[in-house]
């Protein structure tokens, strides 16, 4: 049995699901928080699951695999059918750059941004109760990302920097578009499922950084990912930022 | 024809030299900055290698391959002999989030507390030179760094702060180590490689936390590290911290 835990389709937890759909291998959606509620991953019936707090996650006849990126290199090596790494193995590595970029330097701007949003929310919550969530939030990187998004928030410098910083990885990303028809390769692969999943959403953020005159081939690569039946499917899956869109038979 | 351009033994120049030295795989060394010289890898003949200023590079029959976690999946799937990844999908994944999180969490706490070492060499580069070098580092993580170190330093809190995310790593590997023999898997994989290329000095930073008293299992695992033959003809190339030590036959 093959259940992915996750939260909506964006992000860390599209990444599986982008893969998976991709791929069309079947699973078990368990989508955590479809209620609205947050800090669910923080409950105790969660770190059961993920002693870390995070999602997403999957679980394979009862064997735990947790870090959205290292999941999907799983599900390739269990589900080879519909292969999304290169045969080759200097495209495989040019993949594996990309997918480690998108973690290393894409996500944390990202997690700025996304937690700079949710400043006028965090910081309504009462002070004995959020300090009771932060005791409860097993890695230090979200427990600071939380206490500073619930008191000062982040400054408009941090903020400016982390929107720099996705600028930079756009630029770099068309670079990469003028070598090869995909991201990391002159094939799709698990480079154009990562960055798709943490960037879709980098339109609204910085929508000058990313117009068809600053960036065409990017431009042109996120209409592209939009067409593919394996995108469409996975965001099918119910979100709080998107209306739901009928699922492809 | 695999070229290695590293630097000496340690941190991320050693996790391919430790990789290619265990599995037997002949290489030719292309150490960079044997003379002492500093930012070698910011000069024009390095940048044509690698345009991101950063080292270990592999160069195989031409093709440039970056990253060093990436540079050994890349041997790995090149060189499939004397395998150090898992068999079991399970394992390699256990095995992959330990290298992603010695990139993550352990390696910038590491260089905060490195660039701090270096902190009265940097001040005493001139202004004008300094910017020199600064202006021709491409990555903005490196660039910051030198900034900081050649001009405030790191303060105090952050450096007691990467001491303190060190000491959490390190329970992290005890308490993995309790599990297995070896830290991400029942068997030695490129989790070990990879963290003791990156903790192999920590002992130096942090000795109370890795005391055979606090830390029993990780004392014993970098114990079980030294002897392994693979280490010590790693360890064999010149370095700047140790003095060089006779390859192995």
């Amino acid at each position: 049995m093959l259940e992915l835990y996750h939260f909506e389709p964006a992000a860390n937890s599209m990444k599986p699901l982008l893969c998976l759909s991709e791929k069309g291998v079947e699973f078990t959606s368990r989508q955590l928080n479809l209620d609205g509620k947050r800090w669910v991953q923080y409950s105790d019936a969660f770190l059961k699951i993920n002693p870390d707090g995070q999602v997403p996650v999957l679980v394979h006849d009862g064997r735990v695999i947790t870090e959205s990126t290292v999941i999907n290199e799983y599900i390739e090596d269990v589900f080879p059918e519909n292969p999304l790494r290169p045969a080759d193995p200097y495209w495989r590595a040019q993949m594996r750059i990309w997918t480690k970029y998108v973690d290393e330097y894409v996500c944390p701007a990202l997690t700025v941004i996304g937690a700079n949003f949710a400043t006028p929310f965090a910081q309504k919550i009462d002070k004995k109760e959020m300090e009771a969530i932060l005791a409860r939030i097993p890695l230090d990187g979200p427990r600071r990302k939380w206490a500073t998004v619930s008191s000062t928030g982040y400054s408009e410098a941090e903020v400016d920097d982390a929107k720099r910083r996705l600028g930079v990885a756009v630029q770099r990303a068309e670079n990469a578009l003028c070598e090869h028809e995909w991201l990391a390769a002159p094939t799709y692969s698990l480079a154009d499922v990562n960055a798709y999943s943490m960037m879709s959403g980098t339109e609204r953020v910085i929508p000058q950084a990313l117009s068809e005159a600053a960036a065409p081939r990017v431009h042109d690569w996120l209409r592209r990912m939009e067409q593919r039946p394996g995108v469409k499917k996975a965001l099918s899956y119910p979100s709080r930022m998107r209306p739901p869109t009928p699922q492809p038979a």
